[in-house]
């Protein structure tokens, strides 16, 4: 193993935070404050800059909208910059209604947005898109990531068809306003809320949506977003086999869409896509948007963040590990016992020390989670934002 | 087939209203209002009136506390009997914190209820639940329906058996303070809230926390509270082998506890559910609690709750036109293709008829839907309780 | 309802047998023998005329070569013919070794057929497929099914594009060999053999499989071949929007591939892929290849192929009973509850008379298991076949 | 971490190989052969102690009656000691039909065996089960595994009530007859062979067996015989409460029953459950029955029992480096991310260089696969045996 190049890949390695993972999350039997959470865009930044001062690997935001709408896009961006952080994919949002999204309540998403059998809604859709990537370009972002709740509860609720071609114009209308030097990333996800069919519900359907959409649609893979027992580096290898991988949303689940911290159920799983990746890139990780998406129901969501970008940096020095020359020998060889060996090579591994080490060269703390504790920055927060501060979040 | 024979059960057929299903429901990706929800408990019970004189088999709600708590218990009673309503099993809450039940905030659920590592959360689960109890007796109602939110997130975050014998004591004690002529309702579920370990998880679960509880302790079965391809109806048998089957919530569900209409997804599932009922009471539906548990998301809550309840006695009407003797015969010789033929004989006859008229016996609709629809109820509800009015539910 | 136009498309449904279902199936644990099974392809032809007297339904066969390989394809076709039957699609197989396939064990398709590292087997199995594709014209096929085990049971065994990408290819190759009036069916199968990456393991894959073979190349849907919780309807759906979806293989199943009785686990969904199919076809099935594909571990086989066929009709005489111009109109009106209803008028309906009817008018019979069973036909089999007597099948 | 202790107790765990899997297996698809696989009983045990020998885990077999079957008991316990083996559970068969377990084909159980409705099928299946027993005290074992295939493929074709009593009460009557040293082992299995409902399909029913049978009853669990998203980790923590945990079948699975390498598809899984029973056993694993149940389909079955037996080994040792004091300590102070930590600091770990050692000090070998390879054992194999050599085996 080349300690230096694995040091230096891992050192290269970068994971956006999203904006609503910076609060307590919450299901829909509800939600336990942390304290402190940040009240405003500012303190969001500041949260993000302060999980990268122990990580050295989040240098960027993700933000929502129209929850994150910053009054002086300038003087944020410059407040970010200042933090020394730039801001990934933007997040649009027509899953509720919101007075920004919704013409002040002239329309409303319950029955779908780009999906609606009524044009008046697909167009404000459209808008609040169009507008997410207005304020995007004034942040310097380059990327929209496009999540849609569209679909069905019940069979029978919606034309399966109509409501795919309507999705599919949409985002090929989206794409028409996109800037040239930007990406629209199409995420699917199987069910919740639409519980009979999602209209994007499989990595099939993004990459249909997407070749509908434009040359610059790519497709988003989340973690958590797949039906039971699917093969997710095997979604990963599709993608990318057709061009239109584009991006990931990184989290660990057990049951479905649970958000939970990376690599906290499946740390197997996360090591085989690191190695996909790997492949991808030939050696390195292809140039992505690799994006955290978590909802922090119990843990301290700075804490969770900190755990899940370590978990990642895990993964990845794994695969890095991993012999590819002679694994592709032995693939070719059909010598299974032999690919599983190598396999185990980088997965037991204790790959810490190099983890930690790229780390500190990247500014970050040897051990994280520890030394955010020693800090006493939520403590600082709780004084500073109140107890009951409430942050945006899912 | 014995026509007045099967009329009769099914005028017999009664299921029970859940308060928090006359508002919208939602996900944690929110909420969409339907207008002229109910704003208090009369409009509530009002609410389930209506739905009664639609379907003649919804004669009682089965309330929600902290939610639904009446000022003046007796008055309330009084006002439920006038419209020809009783109270099924009281529903207690420990999964969000409300002063009502957190001591003011003293404590918190975050972490557990009853089984939490504090006494002290311990011990206001316990508290909170035995004044459910008193409510009830007030009210006429002889049962309580345990539902726990209790479990963890992470491997390791909590000693699974240490959670589970906490539980259990737990239960053991609001056992010991039950009237005699009550019934304590335990509810499994796998996951959600709780995404690595559901204390009560499943039916196995469910049934050692019920026979440490006492014996007064059944469980329920929620048919959405199940891993994927679970087979609800051996479940069902199972329980009911034991002496433990104590109740149902009837729903339906594609992928996780997603709290659809009854038998809008599986209606075969349903049938084969009946069809066990009527096996465990020798052809007779047993003295279960029978309720629904609906999230009503996208149609009108009223609306749904009659296509549930007309779902329910559909499928009952036709296990009820199953030759069961016939079947009994040719389940002893081993002929499966016969089975399946008198299965298929009471699915595919139609039942609607024999439905309608024992609905419109009961003094209910012969047409529910179309009948309510043309009755204005929801028209004159917004009118009166406002657009905007909001009904408390999950 | 328009019961002469449901009657007049229920009498043009047509569904082949494969040959593979006529003797006992059974699982890797062990198979039970039904006695008289078919010793030759005369017998197994005589067998499906058999069930076409019952149904008047059943007018093909689906061969599945090396087992089913005629001395005198000329003699065999007219021997068909003459008992009213022909041929639909043709089956290869690479998923054992068979000296005829493995140019008399040179070759192994142990790890792969198309998706083999070597060359030489690639070679072998595209051979094998040609062949195949030579007796079908022989005997007036015109289809070819291809559903390749071709997967990996670890992580790490094979390059996950690699093996696609030599699949595609082979794909091509044996397009490229196709008769001008053939099509090319691949159907995908999520796992089993493979354990954990199949080739084709879903619809995706199957549609990019597809496009890289050739224009006559389609998907076939086996209802049984997806994750738990897949939206069968959503993928049928999907593959007919690309212009793609070239047939079926009906079955039903409770956890895997399980082969059981059509209809016999998910009526409903049977029913929802009907009126999909409607919606493709506009209100007529459109021209696919629909055929059976059964293991009948348990029921003799001719009986399980009766009932499936039975099911199948039933199904979409329910289908064809849905008010598709309501439902289309309460879809545009976002209204689900009354969507529900509309196809609950269809799915609720006694259809067995109409069903009774079409196949009464097509020359079966009213009631065909008992007079399947009224027949004797079995124990016919058993004293001229002999009770020993074993049919090549899964 | 206390390196000696740990390397104490690698040294002391064992795992038994099970005799099926010393052949080449398969699925209902086909078989492939491995070459050199042994042709009799002996060399069964020549294979176990070839595996021992690498890894120093595996001094016992576990055999599978009718298909092993030793003429001189007495002389097959001589020779196996000569080798330094002994037998852990023995495993009867009543899921084919086999001239020695159905009087000669007398009785079949196609349709069930404890379960059946015919008494002398009941009656056949118990005394195969005795004849089992009483071999297996010949041979020093002190357990019978009871694996059922018992169930149903369809809805209605037997009553689930009336399948489970039969098989509770034989059970009962085989325990009855079980020798007071003697354990009965029952395996739950959510599905194969039986499609619809097997009546020992979940720990629950399991445990209900368990307790019908008698004390020495304990349940089985197999590491693949789960439904989808099932929490393992959480079964063996409720059967070790309830005092009938009795043992294990490791192997791994993505899918169904795959029967692959242990720790091949998800070694956290394998971690958390050696976690749990470190639990169980207060820091030091209980003395419970430990074995292999694979199917080697594509590896070299030896290869494969080693690869297992490598990763138990593997898993244990980073159980056995969480630290449990800590662990407990964060779990009462209710610290999610704290615990976390501790148990990567366990998984995390580098644990190969204990585990060889600790393979080294039992005879085994320092990297077992390499040197297995390098013997020439399976070259050696072949030439002894021939090629076409094949195993029973599943």
């Amino acid at each position: 193993m080349d300690s230096p190049a694995v040091l230096q890949q891992l050192m290269t390695f970068r994971v956006a935070v999203p904006s609503w993972a910076l609060g307590a999350g919450g299901t829909r039997f509800g939600r336990f404050t942390i304290g402190g959470e940040p009240r405003n865009l500012q303190e969001k930044l500041d949260d993000v800059a302060a999980i990268n001062r122990m990580t050295g690997a989040n240098r960027a935001v993700s933000l929502h909208v129209p929850w994150d709408l910053p009054d002086d896009p300038g003087g944020f961006r410059e407040y970010a910059a200042h933090l020394g952080l730039g801001f990934d994919a933007m997040n649009s949002n027509t899953f509720q209604d919101h007075p920004d999204t919704t013409r002040q309540g002239a329309i409303s998403y319950k029955f779908g947005s780009l999906a609606h059998t009524d044009a008046t809604v697909r167009e404000a859709a459209i808008e609040h898109n169009l507008s997410v990537i207005e304020l995007g370009r004034l942040l310097g972002s380059t990327a929209l990531v496009l999540w849609l709740a569209d679909g069905t509860n019940y069979p029978g609720q919606a034309s399966l068809r109509g409501q795919f071609e309507r999705v599919a114009s949409g985002l090929h209308e989206i794409h028409r306003h996109l800037p040239a030097d930007w990406r629209l990333l199409i995420e699917h996800k199987p069910f919740e809320p639409a519980y009979f069919a999602s209209v994007n519900n499989d990595w099939g359907s993004s990459l249909l949506l997407a070749q509908a959409a434009g040359d610059r649609a790519l497709c988003l893979v989340d973690l958590g977003h797949h039906l039971p027992n699917a093969n997710v580096q095997q979604v990963v290898s599709r993608l990318a086999m057709t061009g239109r991988l584009g991006g990931f949303h990184f989290n660990d689940a057990a049951y479905g869409d649970d958000d939970l911290t990376a690599g906290s159920i499946q740390p197997y799983r996360l090591f085989l896509v690191m190695l996909e990746l790997l492949e991808i890139g030939d050696g390195r990780m292809p140039g992505l948007s690799y994006m955290l998406d978590q909802s922090n129901n119990l843990k301290d969501p700075i804490e969770d963040l900190i755990q899940s970008t370590d978990a990642l940096q895990v993964a990845l020095a794994q695969a890095l590990c991993v012999d590819r020359v002679q694994l592709a020998a032995s693939q070719q060889a059909n010598d299974p016992a032999r690919s599983a060996e190598l396999l185990n090579d980088g997965f037991r591994m204790d790959v810490r020390p190099l983890v930690a080490e790229a780390r500190v060269r990247n500014g970050g703390a040897e051990r994280p989670l520890e030394t955010f504790r020693a800090s006493g920055y939520r403590k600082h927060c709780i004084e500073e934002r109140g107890a009951a501060a409430r942050s945006t979040g899912l």
